[in-house]
């Protein structure tokens, strides 16, 4: 695969929800980033106005001079002057502002569960499915939109579709029951009271999460044809526990195969891949998607979670399982490759691909 | 069920292990018993010979007046006067210690993992299989002992096993896809570094418990004729995890009936369930064994934990499982419930029977 | 002193402000009071009209049964049917809602921060300062109120001033540098965000917080005498910091006294002291105010915070300081003895005194 | 001040204690370092002969590729070919073998107690009082070493020292009353138990750590003249906490100055100081030692400590004292800059001033 060229000078883009704990991530992972720089950023209406370093409750660390002194707008397309838009928006505001965005010509990446599994609209993993980006005529003809919306998945989901995407294109997987440890971040912010984590783990989290793990992953796993694309045959069974850890969602999975392979022969497959964006140069993606540990208590949040800059998964305590066939850990950042990571990922395949006009 | 007639005086009881985590849970739990009194505490060579109080480094609350002055001695019949002898050795020292105390005709009541499976020995739950004691005739037997050992679970499994009985007897069990997120309790003292668990989670816990786990419960929920324990015909997958917990095991479960039901009539057995020592009047026994919660992100162990002064299985979120037939949450206190709790129920029931020489 | 006779029947009380986590306590500790029975709950607007199990997110255990259906009412002394009313409302409401329910006639007994300085109203802890009850004729005559308001100390001032007020008593105590360790139940529900406090420490408290142990404890020790109080003189320093424990605060405090003694004599006068109200019986009085540990490393919150049912304060590491005095830290309950309890406690010996009409 | 020339090529040192916690922090640190390599690993005997990367439970991350596949040898000169020689051995270990590495002609730049308060041993912090290697020829002379013992202080007090030198220098410090809160990496690996520290705080810390923080300020602010260091004239009252947080000491601050001056005065000068070696461009000298933040409840371990790369100490919360003069919070990392990367900075100090043969 071809390195990508960058472009000639670095492409502006927005931030909708630019002051939520998402939002931030975004911008501290743009801050440095080679192709694109924050040019907008956009929030409710009690924040426009404002500029950034005041609207904004920063929550780790300095935020970046380029953006402290950009005046926050409001979410409305005529006044965010970026043709790529990075949506952290609630899925309250999402449904209605990211439309008017992608109306008005613009590319809009999406953590916003709103219109993930629309039929038209890519679910996008660069690794796993770049294909499904063929989706985007067909929504542009089908929605009237001169620009699009591309989304990332939930930010467990993400976790367990980069374990699982390797052993699904070299055994078939069929079935998984899996049970999440989500960290405290993926709650946002003020999120979690501190009285109902402490010293304790909460086996519930609200918004429909175990149903979107149970769904999304399929459509990921999909494939591509005559513009459509067709779930994967799988079926998976899902609980969720909120536990004390700051970032890091942690997915303990029971896989169940087409073709029943080893543990050895599973962590070579998870080792080997590479996934499709091998070589294209893009910024954000790691050497390895999927790192595998031999430690017998790894991966742990607090000590992996940082592996390729928060863009790997890693995946340990492959072994048999005794009703299906595997077992394994898999962990990975939840802000960054489950969210703001995965959406600028997006962004820089779509530049790779020539989808962007310069 | 006829109400046990309390003893004419308090019996002696003994301590093997007694300066432990566990062996200092027995103590607490012992000390305002009304059927028992610990009359000997007994633990390694380097504490025998000093009194109890200088030679348990204690871990919560106050050290039980009657216990503190105690002088602690070796691990050895003669030196242990005392019917009933509560085991909380390490499996290191249980194999060969316990053996000794039950030649020498001493009843051993034993949370070490050594004799659970043992063919002639009763892995005990009162409220699930208080017949399997009809074992004890065997073992004697086979061993040429005059007294015997009588074992509980694995903590895990204990919550696991009490969750699964109502269902299993109402509805049959097939399958079950556990994980786990332990306590740090369930380690002993000094147990988990802060270090590795502050902020984290550890996917793994040694000494082969998830082994435990897949094995236990099918002994437990066996079924005893002819003087033999058949297991259960169930099969298990486990996953443990070790969290930033005090006390209280929970476990994330799928189960597959061979009777299928609806999560109605699933919490309906399980809130109606009282085990078969109801009515019994054993001192440590719970109301109810198994407390049916109906908020949605309940149990938690913080919160939860102390259910039945410790003695009670919480169990919540019962639904449907997209693959097998249901999935629940369960919780218990794995001290208590699951440990030194667990032995004096035992031998509560034992004393019930008759099958303590008074 | 002799034994206060319990009242022929229990008392009804009101709760203000009943379904925050201060009102909560106030109905946990009163659930089981042999004086006390609690006959309203009152709350804002928004929760007036509801069974009190409906309008309160209940935090810990089992709302009591007695409490559970009762319908919330408005703050108001019209729809609250009781002659003593616990008063666990925020300061912004606390001002004029408890000037209305003493305009009233009834005895309002406050945690609130707003009339605690108020020259004419006490600032009360029993073992300390009863005399100072000898303001509520002046408070009377002078606010034209038939009933009166009794308030407790801030939750932190509460370990400090009992843990000074037997060396003051003793040796008299001029100067006072003092850091805390607070728990998060301390700034309520929601209170701390999660991300805020795992693994991390906060150096600051908001409301005056500090302020008010520079001031607090001065008044609390100050002599009554023709109709006033007289602080004691005394300056207090104080540096604040919110930890990640549940319930429990923690002073570090060097002592500067007006005769110097060793650590020993204090440690003694510590141990012996029994406060104003010894022998009275009153229910919530704990056996010792002050509770001395000998283990160098108590005391500890998670450990201690439930001695004396939470209403005692447990000191430790008493000890000399290089440049002043004494050097020791005490750690209490925060909102047992530092909140509810203490305001119980402050009804309690109202209730003795004769100052409740029947 | 004139940029030093880094070496022709890279200094081989030692690590004595590389396997411990604070062997690590070595190891890490000197991974990529510009002037030195690591040549040698040294551990006890048990460790002996190994490699490294089976020696050590390595804590955090990767270890460094150059050095995991390095021999692990005793902790003798002869073993360890190294002229400058890092020591994190514990303080039973030290003495001796620090004294042996000196006499036989290396530069022992030592994390232990052992030494600091010996009169002819510097205790070295590069920005406060870099004229106290002039102890060097005395301490050689004095002992017939040829090489020398350079130790940097107590983690704590390395907080403590630096948010205080600027004031010393400006105003003169004359008393300080000081608490910490020290974070769990300080007592090293396994180190505090989880069941001790989790939901709690412990009000103590073993070593003499009160002690050590009431002596080494004074001597480390002390004036070097006629070949002795006259310590400062200063008085410490310190009161020591273990907290929950991974890296990172907190010291809440109270101070009497010999020239009073406001809290506005004081921040600036805390601002404005760059220390003794501004300019001299060593590798792990941060911009600033001494950050001031102007947010109201900050510093936070968790969100400060990697301030300046762990090498700067921040300090908020400037105000004034109602008995002395200032309060302050400092909050620095306790294993970088309190322990590693101050015996790091003080070899770039000797390397700098030609102190190493080459």
């Amino acid at each position: 695969m071809k390195t990508t060229i960058a472009p000639a000078r670095k492409i502006r883009v927005g931030v909708l929800g630019a002051t939520g704990a998402v939002g931030q991530t975004f911008i501290r992972l743009l801050a440095d980033h080679p192709w694109f720089e924050v040019a907008c950023v956009a929030a409710s209406e009690r924040s426009a106005g404002k500029r950034y370093r005041d609207a904004a409750h920063w929550l780790s660390g300095e935020i970046p001079e380029s953006v402290a002194n950009l005046t926050v707008t409001t979410c409305e397309p005529a006044a965010v002057d970026a043709q790529i838009v990075f949506s952290a928006l609630d899925s309250d505001a999402a449904q209605e502002v990211e439309a008017a965005f992608a109306r008005a010509g613009r590319l809009v990446l999406s953590n916003a569960r709103n219109y993930r599994m629309d039929a038209d609209v890519p679910l996008l993993i660069p690794e796993v499915n770049p294909d499904h980006l063929g989706l985007l005529p067909i929504q542009r003809k089908a929605r009237g939109w001169s620009g699009a919306i591309v989304t990332n998945s939930n930010c467990s989901t993400m976790v367990i579709a980069l374990a699982l995407a390797p052993l699904h294109q070299a055994f078939g997987v069929e079935q998984l029951f899996v049970t999440t440890l989500q960290a405290l971040s993926g709650a946002g912010y003020p999120g979690v009271p501190s009285l109902d984590i402490l010293g304790n783990i909460i086996p519930f989290i609200g918004g429909g999460e175990e149903e979107k793990i149970e769904s999304e992953p399929l459509k990921i796993l999909g494939t591509f044809a005559n513009g459509a694309v067709t779930p994967a045959d799988m079926r998976v069974s899902a609980q969720v526990n909120r536990v004390g850890v700051e970032h890091g969602h942690t997915a303990c999975m029971s896989v169940k195969l087409a073709s029943p392979t080893t543990p050895d022969a599973a962590m070579k497959a998870l080792t080997s891949w590479s996934g499709a964006i091998a070589g294209l140069g893009l910024p954000s993606a790691p050497a390895q998607p999927v790192i595998v540990t031999m430690e017998r208590d790894r991966p742990q949040p607090r000590r992996d979670v940082n592996a390729g800059n928060g863009m790997s998964v890693v995946v340990g305590r492959v072994r048999s399982d005794p009703m299906l066939d595997l077992r394994l850990v898999a962990m990975g950042h939840n802000t960054i490759r489950g969210a703001a990571g995965a959406s600028i990922l997006n962004a820089e395949l779509m530049f790779a691909r020539g989808l962007l006009a310069q």
